[in-house]
Formats: C-alpha cells, sequence, structure tokens
C-alpha cells in the first residue's frame, strides 16, 4: 500500500538498518565496550554547559505562554537579530533578521530551500562523495541529483566536469563545506574557482544558479583552517546552518538559513521560504531551543576532543598501513579501502567488529567512512582490531 | 526564480499574513489592547507546571549528550513506550511501542504518513470546512483533496456525498475531531455510520482506505463529551497527534503518529513513516521536549479556561443576535455571516477591531471563524464593539 516512491526509498535505507541491527546484534554477544561502532555521525560530545544553564534560565524567567508557543513561521526575531550580528561580527557580512530563517536542523533547511527553488525535473549538483540524503531531499521535488566527481587526493571538485555538467536546468550547487565524508575543507581558492566557473555558466546560459553552502560542520576546522563563508564570493549563496555539532544538539533539530539580500528574487525566496517552512509540516524551528541557541552563540562544544580522535585514528590507521585522507574537519576520516570492492571490506570489518560505511552510500567507490565522534577509548581500543584486520587482508 | 508550486502558495498565504499585518498596523494606532485579534489558534494557556519542572529535572539529571543527540528517527523507546500505555489506559487499545512514531507536531505527522501513503494523483477527502492547511499537504505529494461537504447546523459529513466521492484513487479519509473550524465533535454514532460508508466501498472498489485521525484538540472537550477513539471502529486508522494545544507547546513541534498493527501493510507502512521523518528532513521530534512530554502525559494545561471563554463568547454574540454553533470542543467558535459574503463581514469587523477568518479559508462560505484562546478580557471588551457592528448591519 505504500507509496512507489516510498517502497524504493525503504529498500535503500535498509543498508543503514541493517548496520544499526547488526551493531545490536555485535554489542549483545561480545559487549557494547568491544563493538567499535564508527558509523554514525552521532556527537558524543556533551553540549557546552551554557546549553543546559540557558534552558534553566528561559523556563525561569521567560514569559509564558510565548516561551513554548507558535511565532512567525521563520522564527523569533530577537534570536534572528543575533544569530545575524554574530555572522557579522565573524565573517565581516552585513545581515540583519530579514535575512535568517529559524529551521529545523540544516535538513529542515535544505528542504525549505529545495522547495523553494525547485521545480520538476530541475537540476541539483552535488560533488562525489556526498552527503547521502541529498539524493532523497532532491527526489522530495521531483529534481535531480546530478554528480560531479572530485579529484583525490584533494578530493577537490573537478572544474572542467563541473562546467560541462551545467544546463540550463540547473538550479542549484550544493557546496559542503567542511566536507562529509572526506573531512576536507574546501580553501577560498578552490571555492573562487567554482563561483568563476558559475558566473559563467549563468551568463552563457542566461540562467540564476544558487549555491546552497551546506554548513553543519563549519566550527569543525581544526589547525586553524579557514572555512570561506560564501556569501561573500558569490552573490546568489544560500547558506544552511545547524548547530548539531557545534553544540552537540543534533537530536533538538535546530538550524537557519542565511538568504543574503543580494540574492536574485531575494524578496520572493525569502517570503516562500517561510511558507515553505508551514507547509512541510515543520511551522517553525522549536521554539525553546531557538531561544537557547540565541543564548549560546559565542559557545561551542569541545572541539579539541574531536581533533585528538582525529589524530589518534589518522595516525594509527596510517601506521598500520592504510592509506587516509588528512582530516582537516567535520568528524570523519575518508580511508582507502585496501580491496578493491570497498562492501567487501566493509563487511571484512564486521568481523573485528568493526563497523564502517562503504563509500557507495556518498556516491562514490573504493573508500570507507570512518565516524571518529565516539569515546577515544572506543579508538584506542579500536586499533588492535584494525591491526589484525589489515594483516588479514595482506595475508590473502 | 521561485518554483510553480511556490508561486501560488505564497500567493494563496498572503491573506493571512495580511491580517497579521492589519492586526499590527491596527494595534499600533488603537493600542493592543483595544484590537480584538481572534485570527490565531496560538494557545493563551500556560503550560502546565511540571512542563518546566521536568524540563529542569531532565537537563540536571538526564545523560548527556543523549538529552539532545540522534535516537531512532521513529524516536526514544521509553517514550514510545509511555504514550502507548498511556493511551491504552484511557482508551482501552492495546498498543506498544512499535506502533508509536515520534514526530514534529501533527503538521509534522501528517506529511509523514501522506508521504508514505500518496502516490500522485491519489485522492484524500476531507469534509468541509476543513483546516486549510490540508490542501498544501496533499499537494506537497501531487495528491488531491477531495471536499465532501458537511450538513448544518449539526456540520457532520453527508453520508452519501461521502460514498459517491470515493473512487478507486482514495487513499486517505481525514476526520478531525474535535473540529477545526466548528468546533463540533462526531459523537460515537456518526463515527460507526462513516466507517461503514468506508467499510462498504473498500470491498466494493477493492482498495484500501485508511482514515487519518486528526486529533490535535483531543483533550479540548467541554462537558464530559465523548471523543471516540477511532482505531477501535476502524482498522484501516492511523492517528495524529499534537502536543501543541494539551500541553500549549505549539512552538515547540512534538507529537506522534499511532500505527495499529492491525494496520492492512502495518509494517511497510511503519518502516516507510520513520523513513519519511528521515527523509523530509524532520530527522526525529526534537529530543528534549519528546522526554518532557514522556513526563507530563497525564498533566494537561487548563481546559476550564477554553470553556469559560467558550460560554463567554457564545453567549455573549447569540444575545446580540449572532447565530454560533455550539462549541464542544476545540477553541473556535463558527459564526454564521450575518451577511452573505463572509469576506465583506470580516472587512466591516475589522473598522471595530476586530479580526476574523472568512469560511471561505476552511473550504466552505457563509460563515467565520472566531479562535476564542485569547485573554478572556480580550473577549468582554469586544462585546459591545460587536454589538456595533451588528446593529451597523442590521441598519444598513
Amino acid at each position: 500500500m505504500i507509496s512507489k516512491k516510498m517502497q524504493k526509498m525503504v529498500k535503500g535505507s535498509s543498508i543503514i538498518r541493517a548496520m544499526f541491527e547488526e551493531g545490536n546484534r555485535l554489542a549483545s554477544i561480545y559487549g557494547k565496550e568491544n563493538v567499535y561502532d564508527f558509523s554514525l555521525g552521532n556527537p558524543n560530545v556533551p553540549a557546552p554547559k551554557q546549553v543546559k544553564e540557558s534552558i534553566k534560565m528561559l523556563v525561569d524567567t521567560y514569559e509564558e505562554p510565548a516561551l513554548h508557543g507558535y511565532m512567525n513561521n521563520a522564527g523569533f526575531e530577537d534570536v534572528r537579530t543575533k544569530i545575524a550580528n554574530s555572522i557579522n561580527t565573524k565573517f565581516s557580512t552585513n545581515f540583519n533578521k530579514s535575512n535568517i530563517i529559524m529551521t529545523v536542523g540544516a535538513a529542515g533547511g535544505i528542504n525549505v530551500i529545495f522547495k523553494t527553488l525547485l521545480d520538476p525535473n530541475d537540476e541539483v549538483i552535488t560533488f562525489a562523495p556526498f552527503f547521502g540524503e541529498y539524493t532523497n531531499y532532491a527526489d522530495n521535488f521531483d529534481a535531480k541529483l546530478v554528480i560531479v566527481p572530485t579529484q583525490a587526493p584533494e578530493f577537490y571538485p573537478d572544474l572542467e566536469k563541473l562546467a560541462s555538467a551545467i544546463t540550463k536546468k540547473t538550479k542549484i550547487v550544493i557546496i559542503n563545506n567542511p566536507n562529509n565524508p572526506t573531512g576536507v575543507i574546501y580553501s577560498e581558492d578552490m571555492i573562487i574557482k567554482i563561483t568563476k566557473v558559475l558566473e559563467e555558466k549563468q551568463k552563457e546560459l542566461d540562467i540564476n544558479i544558487y549555491i546552497f553552502s551546506d554548513e553543519p560542520y563549519r566550527e569543525l576546522a581544526y589547525n586553524g583552517t579557514v572555512v570561506p563563508y560564501i556569501t561573500k564570493y558569490y552573490k546568489n549563496t544560500v547558506v544552511g546552518y545547524s548547530y548539531s555539532k557545534s553544540l552537540s544538539l543534533a537530536g533538538e533539530r535546530i538550524g537557519y538559513l542565511v538568504l543574503p539580500t543580494e540574492l536574485d528574487c531575494y524578496k520572493d525566496i525569502f517570503d516562500a521560504c517561510s511558507v515553505a517552512n508551514r507547509i512541510l509540516g515543520f511551522v517553525n524551528a522549536p521554539s525553546l531551543i531557538q531561544k537557547v541557541v540565541g543564548e549560546c552563540l559565542e559557545c561551542q562544544c569541545d572541539i579539541n576532543y574531536y581533533k585528538h580522535n582525529a589524530d589518534l585514528i589518522y595516525n594509527g590507521l596510517t601506521k598500520i598501513g592504510f592509506e587516509c585522507v588528512k582530516p582537516q574537519g567535520a568528524f570523519y576520516l575518508f580511508v582507502k579501502s585496501p580491496i578493491e570492492d570497498e562492501k567487501e571490506f566493509c563487511q571484512m570489518a564486521k568481523k573485528y567488529n568493526i563497523l564502517l560505511v562503504p563509500s557507495s552510500a556518498f556516491g562514490c567507490r573504493g573508500y570507507i567512512r570512518l565516524a571518529y565522534c565516539v569515546a577515544t577509548k572506543t579508538i584506542q581500543n579500536s586499533l588492535p582490531n584494525f591491526e589484525k584486520l589489515y594483516q588479514d587482508i595482506k595475508n590473502k
């Protein structure tokens, strides 16, 4: 009885569910501490203490029922003003509340802007490897996800292939920086090169191409690596942000869209995003947590914890002999599969109680993604098993 | 540049926005206390004190980062178990956690079940007058909303017209009880009559028809009026619930779907709803508030406040001469427009600083909806203006 689209989706989702169930099965046999589950991007660093403090302060002092009631579909105006000011201070931009729409996480935001911009058969370009949900989000609006490869070992987009992938139907190009699953950060130089291609193609084809800058990992940038704020390089840029990782609030579903006034059709887009937030069923971002992030704009969770994990797993695996992409940001390590079929490699890893995601889930082959947002001890304890796994493969 | 669908949606939404702006304009001229805004269903009764207490208890005692992290897309298992048990106690049902999916409010829930069940051109039946957003929710999935009229003065569905509206394409029939905008509650007898029509048509056409029971106003039932639990009368019933009104948490976006094991294709539907929750961008219902409602299942906000307002406005307006539907539940009064064109009546009311919604926004003509979830003083102070408005019309 379920819809044809959902039949496909459920089938596609069964791999991740199967892995989740496998993790539970292994944990029940070997004990949770002896299963090395690197499959999920669920932050394991606690939220900063200011989150707890501001929740308590707000419920004690804020007027009821407004704290838990409806507000404008775009979100509380004071929170949007604070966020705009905070972005302006950090990135020398010039936003105000009319440039911010509060969303149900980054996933809510991307669906809102897709609903706003995409007609059926429109094309959305993404660079592979990419966050697999983009396929489903585009499909929600009957749009087509067009995949442009990147070039190892930097995993930077192939600009010629980008140029030739753009058609009259191209509406959105997604840039996910820092990148899931590679952990790579696109430099300013790379961003400028991408925007140049888009500027030229906009003129050549007489179309508007919007960049959707998907930035849930913005604060997770190591060694002072700069993550360029793309609105400064390309006027048709919409930013999607989430507090899931920076404040460890993934389950709370809180983020925002930045819609610069310079956007072609800014006013229409802003109004349509507000309406889309409503009619997609989000209505508005959760109210109390909107106010909480408004109180915690200068806070972040302990990024050094992830950096420490990144070094530990990167050094540990490269020492064993694995070929890894050096993590610059996010909390993922992208590892070359030591055998051609990365799915088979993931199966072999399971024998050592190690759970990994094959890169085919991210639109490319030959790699695995390892999410190191886990207990440091899990990484330490997993290394002997990675060693055995590696020897196992070499001895084959 | 915005999508064709959104161009229409934004145009359609401008009426409500215009009213909102008109309210602000009038407030700035006459003072907020002298504007009688009955246009919005935003609860004005504070959340019960247990909400505040359990928020503080949870942030003080619950393990981090799990309190704010991802969980199963269907929601925390302990919360789903508690909700199932609570429903079982109240309605003698037999649910467990596998029958509950936590959703981003009722609006999130309805989009999840629509995404799960509806193929393009499928038909969803609703009884007019109806909550206007149903049109947009059906359109999100390219389905068609089929409108079946009700019969004044009870505003009960016309069963013959229901039977003849059902086709091979009918997939869902929405029952919204207590009803927005009429304030009517369908009796057990009425529910049985509706389900009989559906049973017969299912057989006759060899199709599955699901009832979607939209119940955000379940607890707002006055004078002990019973709101039947429809899963007990019809096996293909999906319930959509929200804590927006019962706990005054409208902005927090928290509710759930009930998917009985007896549903045709239960397993497929449950799995697809979990996946739909994810790919529509909700991912999961907000985490802290899930836990909060789990602590507050036996609480509700002060329903007597709404009942008091209901009596005050109903008695006040009928005394003046208006013809009103006696409110049995929800917090809306449905009033016959004293002139044929209810839109013109709403315009006339504005001259007396009274803001009302014309019934055309709910798919029928000749009435207005008045939301009495406002300060009691607002109702008291508005009555002299309603009197003047009525005289104004009679003297025309």
